[in-house]
């Protein structure tokens, strides 16, 4: 039962004079950002970048097992996520996380290889983990 | 409406055989996952090291704003994640992100405090996303 920690600190005051940053444990992730690097056009990185890298990573780990399983191992599974915040009543929602999947997998069946992908949209761990979120799926073979 | 990507590479084969690359398109996150670096002890980082950054700085971001519209913006607000991925059935399920918060807020009154932390634990746009995980907080002052 693996737990993965991480640590962020916001200090400066409140969302528009104040300033985060984060970091892993692993030592691989840490940032900074800010409302600027979230809201607006400044660069940098925030949650939903966040988000959709932990989406696009388990899509396409979850992918390659479905595939195995299916008896045709891929050789390269390259999913994008597009994680998407939008203004609702006084505040912000998450409202859709795009998956844009292209994968190389000799000898699979194009509907088959559909019915795999929809099921992982639908059941890895970290699309069931973001139930509040509205997570669309474009899969096709290389 | 900010759109966030991120894109994450599966090469090699099935969940085993494989391994992963993420990275944002900030350029500021980036990393290599496995089977290992998820389930197993191999250092490195994984999808749940990645949603415990997102919710720790969604939480302290969020928490300043609650904080300064009470009239008690934060000097310094440090958020620790921790995510949890259990075996459950035959797969793996993110049970539990647990949140430990320490603030220095001036002049706030510390009921007060522990109300506005619980609503910005339901309410932050990443714990909305985040509908399928059990999210615990244990916030208090420095």
């Amino acid at each position: 039962m693996p737990t993965r920690n991480a640590t962020a600190t916001w200090t400066g005051g409140g969302l528009k004079s104040g300033k985060g940053e984060f970091s892993g444990e692993s030592g691989v992730i840490k940032g900074k950002y800010n409302f600027n690097t979230r809201f607006g056009d400044e660069a940098g990185t925030n949650p939903e970048e966040l988000l959709a890298a932990a989406e696009a990573a388990c899509f396409s780990m979850a992918l390659s097992l479905g595939l195995e399983q299916n008896g045709t191992p891929p050789q390269r599974i390259e999913t994008k996520a597009a994680c998407t915040i939008a203004q609702q009543g006084g505040g912000f929602k998450i409202t859709t996380i795009k998956l844009d999947v292209t994968a190389s997998v000799p000898n699979v069946d194009a509907a088959k290889f559909k019915e795999i992908a929809e099921n992982t949209k639908k059941n890895c761990p970290v699309s069931v983990a973001l139930a509040g979120v509205d997570i669309q799926l474009n899969a096709k073979l290389a």
